[in-house]
């Protein structure tokens, strides 16, 4: 992993082996990013992906293996009682080009990975909202 | 729906019940929104998205239920008539994470949306193209 | 093809018959863009995406016809050699709205293509890698 910072700005590269989230949590906390608009794209060989179940007020987890391009990988940087908080969904294209994804648990990168994270000057919190179990942001 | 703005960046949080296309709507107009990037993540159970269809110049559209993962929801707003233009396509990931999408005509949120909007110093108008039947913008 | 540019943003519209990766190119060359993050959305007839190889060392790519709505469109613009260098990946659905999507190498618009280029201040260099054949940032 490398990355540089110009203004507000970060770019990230994430290297074959890193795991995603991890790598954009270590970055984020080294650079004080409080609040973030988060794009990268890059190759994953083994990555899980959930839908979140309502009634059940938890995620639905796929893992998949196998070469894919991450086609989409958007999400924020917020905080939850002051720590860093991150929300991600990814897709990602097989061998076939066929797409799967959504919300991001982990993904290994095969190839490379290429993120920009857009600091924005503020901060927004997070608070447990009992209706859907999620952690909504709070302004 | 609630949202706070930061300098350029609109950050906005569309609530469960609630319609993306509508609400980016009255956020923007509230805010007079001129030009932007928009790009959002989040879940709906409800969403019809569309292929455009170039000799009958309309779009088919089909409409999706069940929990979905928004894994893509870029575009841009613009003005058409000095009037607010917004265009938006969106994918997401149903339970098996197999992503559907199109250009976006409504999505319901299921959960939570986690929209920004970057707005950018300008403006853009449309006009309508008579070969493709699309409001073009135009510099 | 046209554009504007508002400050660090250009807005760029690519018309039907005209492929999106050499008229990225065109336009960051005019511009003076050494490194920018890229987004898009638009519609499509013709497209060539592909996925990594890692063992081959090689893209394998399959071409797309019909009407597509490009769903996601991202990427970074950075040097290399101190020449202009892109790095794009897209995801489109078809007319059941399925979607697929990979690294991006040819995309001819249909309809209208509508980019939002973000210049960054700064520039970042690229570096052939032996272990992933891939030539990866470097900072």
């Amino acid at each position: 992993m490398d990355y540089r910072r110009f203004n507000d700005t970060i770019v990230l590269r994430i290297d074959r082996g890193e795991e995603i989230v991890e790598t954009l949590k270590a970055v984020a906390e080294r650079e004080h990013v409080r609040l973030a608009e988060i794009s990268a794209l890059g190759a994953t060989d083994d990555f899980t992906v959930g839908v979140y179940d309502l009634a059940a007020k938890r995620y639905d987890s796929k893992t998949f293996t196998g070469p894919h391009e991450i086609v989409s990988l958007t999400g924020t940087v917020t905080e939850k009682d002051g720590a860093f908080y991150q929300h991600l969904h990814l897709s990602a294209g097989n061998r076939d080009c066929a797409v799967v994804g959504g919300h991001l648990n982990r993904a290994v990168v095969s190839v490379t990975c290429e993120m920009v994270i857009r600091v924005i000057p503020g901060a927004v919190d997070r608070r447990p909202d009992p209706e859907t179990g999620i952690n909504l942001m709070r302004f």
